[in-house]
């Protein structure tokens, strides 16, 4: 993937879960200052995971301490319009799970992609590519105390592992790294849109009484 | 401890988080995704933190994909146990229970010898095998939204410190390092059977009304 | 700042945050052993994050074992504290929320410090402070349900914000680098008590109906 779409892909992922924590932060009935930090440990929170299990370090943010720059003012506009449209809050679920899936489509190919380069196998980097697509997600789900999204029968984890096997799969094509990545990416949101829309879900295990 | 008893122990140890995260996500209502996801998270989580803490990196699973691939064989045979016998959940929490105390056993015993490698103190060695041997469930439960077992009251933590002290000790002596894991896995698992069994438990404080 | 007051701050951090895990703990109905344990994890969690996120390892109580002996002997004596005058617990969230502010003063400092050493932006270095201050209580909050303190509204991370600007530029200024940390972490104290006493809250967001 070259470096500009690469870093265009990166600052769409933070900003969408910048989105997507900040709306889940002021559904949970956070303070200004709890939604601004959610919004940023979710939008970092992949990344930093996957830098931290791969032992690159310092990690990402540190490295490059814009996409923090990106990440706040995507929260501080969340906060604005939060404020001044309370009613939006009604439908703040929806905005949190469009979000997530945008992060989640650009995230876990990125992540593939920075697996890759460590020379790990490719289905490790696979792998990879769903930490640092649902690692923000999870971290938001236990700090608002929610089950995680990824355990919880949306068809979720596995749009993920799609797209990051069509990702890899295509980069050892003829094709462009850029259109393999684009491929992986959209085949993730196009697969989560469509969970969403029509109610996919996974089989799931009923809750006995405890 | 030679190498051949170390990789066994390693097997079993991720076979038998394997089945208690895969379990617990079976418990507690999960899809069929994200029990195989919380099982292999489960299995290798205690170790990742370990090599985290130490600078060991990049982790474990990382350098031997292997025990990811036995963590997922073992989640996937629990989905197959648990759909084809659903009165198996009336029983499930047990399940989760012995198979953790298997687990713990065995990796509290390879993560102080990991740690020992890395020449800190004995005493720091075995808190780093505790750390090992109970990380892994502590994900769990935080995932599964329950109380961790090792803070409730259970004889858990107690009996891994135990048994890290007893193989520490056994390995300063004429003893074969194997025989000294061997017995410092085996003392863990009969003091947690035991508690089990005769319902063993640390004195604990009453939750005032908040 | 010299070595003897860093190292005086850093004791004064662990016992704060040790005291507070361990209050914690007896209030949400530990064990005793669960008591120690959440105490020790409290006290070391934010360097911990700071020490992994910024790439130093083994983290700081590896390196510095005596740390740990610190938490422990402290959450002993919480114990017996405990046990000995129950009606105490009446009084235990109190106590928590006392001992997390001495403790989220000292950390932010000696935090914001370590990180200038890496030689990472000061503004990084502020949120390093901030981390390593706040991510104790984090921790401690997720292990007892709680929904994190430094997302709910309390005037919290914004004192630790103050006190690490506060501190970062007069360093910059002719004053004796420990003068520059004592007052950054008194802004931090005052300001958290202040906050307490006459409950200043951040506006906060209503919690809409699931």
């Amino acid at each position: 993937m070259n470096e500009d779409l690469f870093a265009a892909a990166e600052v769409i992922g933070i900003i969408a879960f910048a989105v997507s924590g900040g709306y889940a932060a002021v559904r949970a009935g956070m303070d200004w200052l709890g939604v601004v930090v959610l919004a940023v440990v979710v939008a970092v929170g992949g990344g930093t995971l996957r830098d931290l299990l791969l032992g690159i370090e310092p990690v990402w943010w540190v490295r490059d301490p814009d996409m923090l720059v990106v990440a706040t003012v995507t929260a501080v506009v969340v906060l604005v319009v939060a404020t001044l449209h309370p009613q939006s809050k009604l439908d703040s679920w929806r905005v949190v799970l469009y979000a997530d899936a945008i992060g989640l489509a650009t995230f876990t190919v990125t992540g593939t992609s920075i697996a890759l380069e460590q020379d790990v196998r490719p289905w490790i980097a696979i792998i990879f590519g769903v930490i640092t697509g649902t690692g923000g997600g999870v971290i938001r789900d236990v700090l608002v105390r929610r089950k995680p999204l990824v355990l919880v029968g949306e068809i979720y984890a596995l749009a993920a592992i799609a797209g990051g096997v069509l990702y890899v799969v295509l980069r050892e094509t003829e094709l462009a790294s850029g259109l393999a990545a684009a491929a992986g990416a959209a085949l993730i949101l196009v697969v989560r849109a469509a969970a969403m829309r029509w109610h996919w879900r996974l089989p799931r295990f009923s809750e006995p009484g405890h």
